[in-house]
């Protein structure tokens, strides 16, 4: 039988939600792998809604589960109804999403909280020592829960100096690494990249994702 | 100088929009052939917006430039001020905003109209003999473009006989393929592929984009 992936997903789109070509990008690493990916988000309203044209912010409110169905194309899961043991792995695609909606690290940097559904389904995977992938901004969510559990963990957001440091004043090792690189730490079996912590091109950003998903998989 | 394929984007979400993944597959393979993708939409209303995860249309209004900017990660032109001159090839991923809003070929069948800028890119393209992709649904587009302009044309949206049938009352030439295939006409330099015309999985649909994108490129 194929190996269960959950996707992690934030919203559908980079200001305000999940980086919709990150998650694409690892949804088809997961079946490019032979792996099935399972859909989740928390069913809970998005912190803002932005204009992705004009970048700034507008009136409104979206639902951060029904905008992740967008990337999903309808199939996607309340991840509060989802249990660890029917996993073997667990993805969380970066974009201002992870950092708004899955936690306020965009807010409150190292002194964020992360959404109770999601810290649970993480801390569950760590327990249970099922590999963790987390991409982009993710790292932070990572972290944050990790600091919860008292476990010291190595992750990359890549090379931007203040975010690295924010992770490292909770409790993380941040380790520099380039676009299409990943950072793993075997012992948690925890494995990240940078993917548009960058301004890179796509397939730069695939190659990052691809290994990723790959470790996951072979962790798994 | 790399080759720029214009990418014509018509939402953000496979029910009232652009298909996410199909978007996403084409930037991915525009730029692992070494050329340019120049997103751009009409700066028009979407004509509903549908909750992806329950499946039903909802209150609200959205406009097509600035959801299919969730895509473009805002870097993205209002299709009315592209100069066919600019660009090597022109590709339109598929999704219902395709069929909803670069047209109404969900509504009226054979008997569409195409979005004026649209229409008029496609015009242009056709007559600088530019080569044309066209994913999923986008040939409908495609059939109405051409009817217009007394060409008979040769596409492919699949297998659906009910679809095929009114590409074929618009004059088209339909050509039954499979997920992962392509259909060219070479005298028009017109490229189709099916995509989620078909419930396939994401790594087949990504093959016939592969296929797609690389037959625009060499025709460009």
């Amino acid at each position: 039988m194929a190996k269960k992936i959950g996707v992690v997903l934030s919203g559908c789109g980079h200001l305000d939600g999940a980086e919709i070509r990150e998650s694409v990008l690892t949804l088809l690493a997961i079946d490019r792998a032979g792996a099935e990916a399972i859909c989740m988000a928390p069913d809970i309203d998005q912190m803002h809604v932005v204009d992705h044209h004009s970048g700034k912010e507008v009136p409104g409110q979206r639902n951060v589960l029904v905008e992740s169905a967008r990337i999903s194309r309808g199939d996607i899961k309340d991840i509060k109804e989802i249990d660890i043991a029917d996993l073997d792995g667990l993805i969380l695609p970066g974009g201002y999403g992870a950092a708004k909606n899955l936690s306020d690290f965009a807010l409150k940097g190292a002194q964020c909280e992360v959404q109770g559904d999601t810290s649970s389904l993480i801390k569950a995977a760590l327990k249970a020592e099922k590999p963790i992938g987390v991409i982009c901004i993710a790292p932070a969510v990572m972290a944050k829960v990790a600091q919860d559990l008292g476990e010291k963990i190595k992750l990359t957001i890549g090379n931007d100096a203040d975010t690295a440091s924010a992770l490292q004043s909770m409790g993380t090792e941040h380790i520099d690494a380039k676009v299409d690189e990943i950072v793993v730490d075997k012992a948690h079996k925890i494995v990240s990249t940078p993917a548009y912590m960058f301004s890179a091109r796509i397939s730069e950003i695939a190659r990052g994702i691809e290994k990723l998903v790959q470790s996951v998989v072979e962790m798994s």
